[in-house]
Parts: C-alpha cells; structure tokens; sequence
C-alpha cells in the first residue's frame, strides 16, 4: 500500500540551490541529501510518480537494510525522506531544454517554466521501450523482468533466457551463469556486439547456448509463471525452449540528449561521464544513478545521490561567494 | 534492540571466490551482492560486531529508504541480509598480511589464517582515536559526532564548533554553514592545511569564526547535552564558547597500510585510489566506502559494495575460465 507523504509544495519554477532533474533513487537520495545540507532543492519529475524504474520491480531483495520491499513503497519512503527534510518535487513536469553555459544553469519544463541553480543533478535514468512480443507485459513480474542483478536470484538453479547482444547484455549473461542451471542468449535479430572477455567467459561455459540471430516471437506461460520461450532461428524455423526467466537487456537508452546539447559529455554508448564524486565536465552539473551507466542498482543510484548533493553543496557555497564578491 | 541472525557459519581460512575485509555497510553491501550472485564469499572483521564507524551512530535518519534508526540495529539488517544469501562473516579475525601479486590472492589473519581468493574488496574505514578531551565520551550522541553530515542537521539553527584542521575538516565546516548559527572553528593546535577554495568560503561568512592554533580543553553540558566548550587559546587564556555541538574532525586516518605495502596505490592521504567502478591499480582488488575517502556516508558505502561486487564477479569468471584453460 502507498503511504501518503507530507503535503508536497508545488514549484512553479524560480530560483534554487540545486534543481535534480528525475525522482528515481539517484535523484530523491540526492535531494534528501541536499536539504538536509540546507540547500534549497527542488526535482522535477517527468511521471506523475517517484521511483522510476525502481518503481516497477514487484520485489525489491537487494536493498541494504530493508530485507523485502515492493519497489513502489521503497520509492515512496524514498519521496517521504526528502520532502521531510524541505525538498520540493514537482510530478508531471518533464525538462525540454537546459542552459549550463553560466553560473547559474537553467533548466526548462514542457510547461515553458525556467528552474534556475547554480548546481544541477542529473538522475534521468534510462528508458526502456521492452519488445512488444507477446507474452512480456502478461508475464513481467512473474519471470519477465528487465534487471538480471535484481531478480535472477529470484530463479536461482532454473533455467533462463537472455534477450540481447550488446556488451551490457552479455555482462548480464555473465552474472546468470553462476545461478541458472541453463542460460540461453537470444540476440533478437541483431549480431553480437560484445567484448572478447565477456564473450569467451560464455562461449567456455557448457550452461550456456547462444543462438545468434534469432528472434524472440512469444513468452510462453501457465497464467502464473513462465514456463518457456519461443524462437525463430535465422533459417525461419521455430524452437520453443523452456526456461522459467526470461531477462530483457534490449532497447535501454539513457535519456541524456538534452543534456549533450548542453555541453555534458557522454561515453559511445550514450551515458554521461562522471568522475567518483560524480562531476561531469561541466562545474556545477552532477549526474548520477543509472544515466551513468553504472551499477543499475537502487543502492548504488542512492549512493550516487548522496555524493552529488556533497559536491553539489561545496559548489554552491563557492559561487555564492563568488557573486557576493562582485 | 539487537535482532539474532540465521547461524553464522564460522570459516577458518581456505579458498573462496570473494574475500571481502571489513563488516562496516560497504563490506556487508558488497558481501551481499557477490553471494546473491553466486560467488563464495567470506567478510573479515577485526571487530566482535558489524557496522564499523555506522554502529555508533545512536540515529541514522539519511539513510535513503529507512526514516529512522539506530546505527547497530541497520549493522544488523545489513549483516542478516549478507548471510541470508550465503556469505559467512568471521568476526574477530584481523587481516596482517596481504599479497596480492598473483591470480590468487591471499589474505592473512592474526590467527595464522590464510584467506584466497580471485577478488578481494577492501571495506577497512577509517579510524577515528577521538581527542581524549574531558567531556568528550560523556557527550558523545549528547552533541558531540564525528560526522557534521550525519548529525549536524540535529542541531539545526543552533551554535556549534568543529574541531580540525584538514582540508576535510574545512569541508565539514563548510556544510555546516547553512546548518548551524555559528560556526566555531578549533584547530586543536595545528596549522590551517586546507584548500583555499574552503577557507575563502569559511573567512567571508560572518557567521564562522576561526580559532587558528586554539586547543579544546573541555567539552562541557547540563549532564544531558552539550552546552559549551572550553578553549585555550595560542596565548594562554582560555576561553568558554556557548555551543550545542561539537564536531571532531581531527586525527582520521584510513586503515590501508597492509595493502599499501601489497601494491594498492593512495592518495596523499592515504586513502585508497579507486575508479567509478571501485577497482583500485591492481586486478581483482576493489576498495569500497570511507577506506576510499568518497562521502563518508552509509549508503555511499553500500552503493560502493554493490558496484564492487558485480565487478568481482566478472573479474572471478574470467580467471576461472582463464585457469582452466591452463
């Protein structure tokens, strides 16, 4: 069940200390952290909810300290946390356009609103479209699920399915070894796009079965759970395997271009470069949780936050000296 | 109150595929995620107890996820979690040696016990001696911390003193600008060593007064809370400043002189120097939470165990498969 936070402001735009763009984990951890600091913050959250991806996962087992959460109720005390301590979250207002060529960085809304600080947050995440194959949306959370660290554990001994050809999908490959009892890789259509080192750990392991090029055509179940998937093999045949998960690393994009235009520097694949105390290039511009490409887990987006509201504190207190001085 | 975990499986040396030292929030983090992922996974404690410098902590309330709760109960949940999904923790078992030169590495205790394993994940803190100053132990959780970020926000709009004289103590002093009423800066004797960056910030608010070469003689309270402190200053005289908290930061040092020697590279501090990705300069060795000088907060630390630990695991299968290849 959700719990209704305090009463939450609603910010119409305006100046602040730090403006968090995203309330998923990174972004609400930060947030948290920067009010305690005593800045003025604000987030701006394009749903009409907290969370983010984080927000989806039916079972949560992996979060230090909380032993058994539903995703949705662990966002929502992340919300809690941070309105508590004075931060200011607006839901429904998506950024569209960002200026951080001066001290102060402008971040503009959908609804033509200007938020303005001198310190910005980045915790956009990552989207993921999915397949659109039949069977997904019926079965995620009963065996569809699209975090191999998160919930493979959930199977562990069974065998499972992986969807996806890029390095990041065959690092997650690499994790299932060590608890499926069968991994099969199903590139959908593509051709592998993946490091010699990830490659050859899964190419040596007799659990694991490749099938290059073929396309995932339906997930397959009993109602309740997964119980298999079917293929179409490049030469147009049909296999059906059975498997009891089926993980989906497929399609992800962080949402970064909005930042890009703004000067951020991003790596090949999109995500944007940060430093450990999670600077980008850009002085007064943070970013952090799964938009850095790192991890893909709610600790570790939280931890991002923390240490961005640190640094984005530090900065602060700088360039308010600095104006002062003018 | 202490909750009892599942049975403590009690190791005594041998070969496992992660070593993780340390039982503090990033040691457990990292112990949970390596054993979730199905790698054998031991922790080292010198301590009888998990939660390093966290279970001191009488209140935690910027933990993201937990509202609030005392620091030894949130060792607990962590230390529950890491042996729920199978990693064995030996407590009272102090690392002395530490070679890290080949493939295996291996780790050895005071006991004469050797520990090997492909990865090791250093979790080690910091140790913090204190002062020794009258008053300090009695008003220790009564307004006396050894973390500004942590617990100055208790204090809020109250006047308070911040003992050292570092860069990280001007850092700390920094934060509490926007927290506290005042600021009294101590430097317990030494010299101001901090970046200028801080000390422009700290000289141009009015609120900050600085007490260069100042000693702390007294910490002094009504028997339930800190009232004030008594100072020496470089001439002689002393001198009573109203305050309700007093910050030490002053006498911190990482605990990393055993890997230092085995290779590890440091910062001038002697902090262990890591990537985003927490590996340090040597394969298969990744160093995580205070030990790293990044944040010094709990859930930085546990973000820092997750992203060690998915490192460790693809580190461990790729030398597995490299040594069975031999």
């Amino acid at each position: 069940m959700l719990r209704l936070g305090p009463p939450v402001k609603k910010p119409v735009g305006g100046e602040f200390d730090v403006v968090v763009i995203g309330a998923g984990p990174g972004g609400l951890s930060a947030a948290m952290y920067a009010a305690r600091l005593g800045l003025k913050t604000v987030v701006l959250e394009k749903e009409n909810k907290p969370g983010g991806r984080a927000a989806l996962a039916p079972i949560v087992e992996d979060y230090p300290g909380i032993d058994r959460i539903n995703g949705e109720e662990l966002a929502q005390k992340f919300l809690m946390q941070a309105t508590k301590f004075g931060a200011q979250v607006a839901f429904g207002e998506r950024v569209v356009d960002a200026d951080f060529s001066g001290d102060m960085k402008v971040v503009t809304t959908h609804k033509g609103r200007e938020y303005k600080a001198p310190a910005v947050i980045i915790a956009t995440g990552v989207s993921t479209k999915g397949l659109g194959v039949k069977g997904e949306k019926e079965y995620f959370g009963k065996g569809v699920s699209y975090c191999v660290v998160c919930d493979a554990p959930f199977f562990k001994g069974e065998p499972m399915a992986l969807i996806g050809y890029d390095d990041h999908a065959m690092e997650e490959a690499v994790y299932m070894t060590s608890i499926a009892s069968k991994v099969y890789i199903i590139t959908h259509g593509k051709k592998i796009e993946a490091s010699e080192a990830h490659m050859s750990v899964l190419r040596n392991n007799p659990k694991v079965e490749i099938y290059e090029g073929a396309k995932l055509k339906e997930i397959i179940g009993d109602g309740q759970k997964v119980t298999g998937i079917v293929i179409e093999l490049p030469d147009g045949t049909t296999k059906t395997i059975p498997v009891r998960a089926v993980f989906i690393s497929y399609g992800e994009v962080p949402s970064t271009e909005i930042f890009k235009k703004a000067g951020v520097e991003v790596d090949e694949r999109g995500f944007i470069k940060v430093d450990t105390h999670m600077r980008t290039n850009v002085p007064g511009v943070y970013a952090v949780g799964d938009v850095t490409g790192i991890g893909f887990q709610i600790v570790v987006a939280a931890g991002h936050g923390a240490v961005a509201a640190l640094e984005a504190s530090k900065h602060v207190k700088r360039l308010k000296k600095k104006m002062a001085a003018k």
